[in-house]
């Protein structure tokens, strides 16, 4: 039997961070992850448990402060970076130089295009050849190139929903773009972090709905750059629901011609016939949130208009696994040459 | 001072009949309404406290069996019905043979076009002239005609939060109708009634979001024939929201030029500067269920993409007082020649 | 027809002062309030409807910094305090030297015991007088000092719900103290207030119960008080709902003898036959949450054990109404010598 | 390698049968269960991801008519009931009859004292040797006995978190009983079954909370019988949260001596030293729902008074794992000689 890997996690405390280590703590072929604490976390929070009692019992997962030293000395080949984008536009490319392959799940090395990436604020220009190398870790469209990357950026939660659902009929010419696409998002408040806030109070999200971040949310860059899509030809608006987590995708199209059930149906199987985690309903049933909650399952349905020139769409995450940590299990994955299901069930 | 008007609610047990007799006893121009109980009702609740105890200790609310002669005999004037539609389309006819006027909560009347009611497959073609003078109760757009009116049809609920944002765009003949309209809607539960169902058992609600009846939504004939748009122009999707009470939809429209967020605010407040229930939110101000919740209000807010062509609308309304008993009472202020927001405060 | 009253809200913008605000404003016989801002408000909060939008569209409500002046010159007599206890403390004294009357809704001025106000940390002694003279503001139980009180501290939201089901048996003679009273009680999310923090982030309520500050909860203190309980002799558990707004106390009592209940529910309705704002169920009907949110009820019900020695009290109230505001306008209706259900339907 | 065991579940689609079916499903040393439907389950539904689509993707689960042949050809050995208790009376004497081990989920086999059965209604007066020795699925406490049973009655919900938590304190004699206990319990709807009614609805339970079948829930009996208590000395309040699953039981009890936090401590640790599925918090860490939601652990925590005479215990499990289904697969690895933790992880 090989060795298994040792892997680190920066950022272990938040919701991502969590979620991950709780998959890596039971992953077959991973060794125990280093955990490393974020920078402002709760002073004397030195175990996962104390922060997450759900964990409590099953022995003690030490968070230590982050240390490269601590890393090099204990083996570790893989990090996993839960970081704000801030940190991990600086920490990735060091990472990288001391020789580590990277998994990162925030949105700093996920665009390829200057102009997409100014909206995280970034001031460097020194990472073009880094942020060129970086692969789109979403595995049902890179998984030859994530194999052997080095750096892998892990989508954004709403994206992983969006584009699973638009890839394969915009491969297929079906869509007609020049009509305009809709993805009327909803996300669980784990979508928002940790950090207590105005918004994420409870009684401000309880028996509520709002829409937020229309026309400007970070993620739509990530669904333009891997749809190739123009800016005018996608509206995105999320909204957020009073629920601790899933994200459920509403996604309108116009056809450029009339299709059959059959072959919307045909061309999703087709496309994702390899792919173990993403789930195809067969029309007239449609994914709901609860379906693909606590798994890494993307979930995708359809309804076809009677003209059968609208489509609609409907897609679900949850946004902690398929849209953060499982996808992350599933880029590690790949970048083994394990199986893509590995400790994902 | 004018003697007050007697009126009745038949089926005053479900969600939205117990809104309407809360309104109505409260009501400054309106006497304590005859309660009529709903022939499903469980035997031995006599009283509308027992059902919602919420009222108890405010004296007596006495539920009777539906009689006409009781509301002969008590000088009632004016009939409510909550009631199914197929009830609604026996009883609206008789009530106006025996004089009285109506507001109907129900879909029974509120379709002009016979292929538009089809979905609800009446089987009755002597109504004609009756479904040709019955009044869409919607103030914002028909209040002279419901000022006049024998029967009204107050509209459902989707449609009222749809149509009220989109009537003055359309008005003003600033949608492109030949890119498609998107409304992208979420009702809390109590817009699926009080009878328990699968759907309805808390543990299928809470924790999930679900898209329901795409395509084929009985409110979409509703929305067509007010907006006068043919069916392949606008596509409707409902979503059951775990909370409550409440509606927020998320409209999509390309404008056939481009516009100013001055002018689509203009638009919007010229359209309904006489309409008290009606609130527009300063861009990029946006409206949530919970602004509208316990209120009559509809709240209507938009966000103009960059280019000026795309406008995304949010719409809000609790489903049951401005989306039901909140507009019947609005109808019946209008129908006495009230103030329009008498009783609704 | 006699002036209106003029009053003044301190910390309008909190979900206490909030509420208060709404109901003073519809209040028959008060002047629209004058509205002072917290001292951490967010800047550019100039309008109570910019931080709750469900108030839009209903003319200004106008935030302003506190000032004694502007009370002054506008003739306000009645001060309410909807702030911090230590603000309370220092804010109540003067506010009686300069002629106002004053509701306090904190802690500040509840005690009477030196020794149980040590839980709020104050370090005057100067205050023994007042400490003396404000009256505690459960008109249920002090109807007659409220009337003609200077300063009435406003009841804390569990002491409201708990002493309310028990000074009748109490009074009685029924409970025997030696064997100890438990309640048990369960409060929605606002009553933790408005301040984002760990604790009310709604990922951390939301599908969650809690038990916090098990024997030492600042509200135990007004209980022993006004019910003459000793210390050892009641147990409190507060817990955290995961829903916004309601308590629910459950109440554990044992009886010095064998009752009946029709004796049981005599107790109760004599004790509260003058008192509009407290409903008795009849057993074995129990009151729940929902029945008495949006309202000022206090609904208590009971079941007694088959050996009719061991009792079980159900009691809800709305933490924001009867358990803050609603008893806060309450109060002032004693005071100023209106029915006590004025603006509170 | 031994051969694996099989098994088979009646009743695989209510909410406790579908997590058993999922824990059978990846149990290391279990077949592929035959899943059998209940009487009333909806016709057509012949796989249990068309029940629960969250299985979807992941090969079928045929759902099948109830067969003792079945069973017999395919070589079951240990059946689980997932039934209502008038089946579970009905079914498990001929299953024993026909050579099989049982685990019964319901309340038919739980009771031993004839009077505390009575709640059930059983008119059978033959099984009184099986009632004898049906053994209590409780492993913490009849380990032993499990490991030989025949047929063992799995514990109920509410019993199981109250029993843990009071069971140590009770044999080391540390609790008064002549004062009475008291255990105020909450419960998730998924424990009122997935059969709608008017209690489950949605809006019946959100933003709610209520106490049901005070003095008379018919897990009492087992309470009193698993604690060797007089009816007099415990009084049970269940109450319906508005979450989907887990309990959280506050209790509380007199102690007939002071005692020091770590001798409370000791007496946990000491009773559940072997059992791996008991968590302790250390004082004054107390259990939250959220902690053992999704696991098999029951969390115990508790608070002493300042007098040492008075204790609050805090006691959660997830109604569906340690409540129902998890601690019925704990019960069936005792029953084979595996790991208690098996399949459990």
């Amino acid at each position: 039997m090989p060795a298994k890997l040792k892997t680190a996690v920066v950022g272990a405390t938040g919701y991502a961070g969590f979620e991950l280590a709780r998959l890596l703590l039971r992953h077959p072929h991973v060794e125990k992850p280093l955990l490393f604490r974020r920078e402002n976390d709760v002073k004397g929070v030195n175990n996962l448990a104390d922060a997450y009692p759900v964990l409590a019992g099953n022995g003690g997962y030490p968070l230590e402060p982050f240390s490269w030293e601590r890393m090099q000395d204990t083996g570790v080949k893989l990090l996993f970076l839960c970081t704000p984008h801030e940190v991990s536009r600086r920490v990735v490319p060091e990472a990288i130089d001391r020789g580590f392959r990277v998994v990162d799940l925030s949105g700093a090395w996920r665009l390829k295009h200057k102009e997409n990436r100014a909206v995280y604020g970034f001031e460097d220009s020194a990472n073009a050849q880094l942020d060129e190398s970086t692969v789109y870790g979403l595995p049902e469209l890179h998984r030859e190139q994530i194999r052997s990357a080095t750096a892998v950026a892990n989508p954004g939660c709403y994206p992983t929903s969006i584009i699973l659902a638009l890839a394969p009929l915009l491969r297929a010419g079906l869509v007609d773009r020049t009509r305009g696409i809709v993805s009327d998002s909803k996300s669980g408040v784990s979508g928002a972090g940790k950090e207590p806030n105005a918004r994420t109070h409870f009684v401000s999200v309880a028996d509520n709905l709002s829409a937020y971040s229309v026309f400007g949310h970070r993620h739509t860059g990530e669904m333009l750059e891997q749809l190739e899509l123009d800016a005018g030809e996608l509206i995105f608006t999320p909204h957020l629901l009073p629920i601790p987590r899933g994200i459920l995708s509403t996604i309108y199209v116009h056809l450029v011609r009339p299709v059959s059930p059959a072959e919307v149906d045909a061309c999703f199987r087709e496309s994702y016939s390899g792919s173990p985690w993403v789930r195809i309903f067969a029309t007239p049933q449609l994914p709901q949130i609860q379906f693909s909650l606590h798994t890494n399952y993307c979930d995708i349905g359809f309804c076809l208009a009677d003209d059968r020139r609208r489509l609609v769409l409907v897609s679900c995450v949850d946004n902690l696994l398929k849209g953060a940590a499982g996808q992350a299990v599933q880029n590690m994955n790949i970048m083994y040459g394990w199986s893509e299901e590995a400790g994902l069930n």
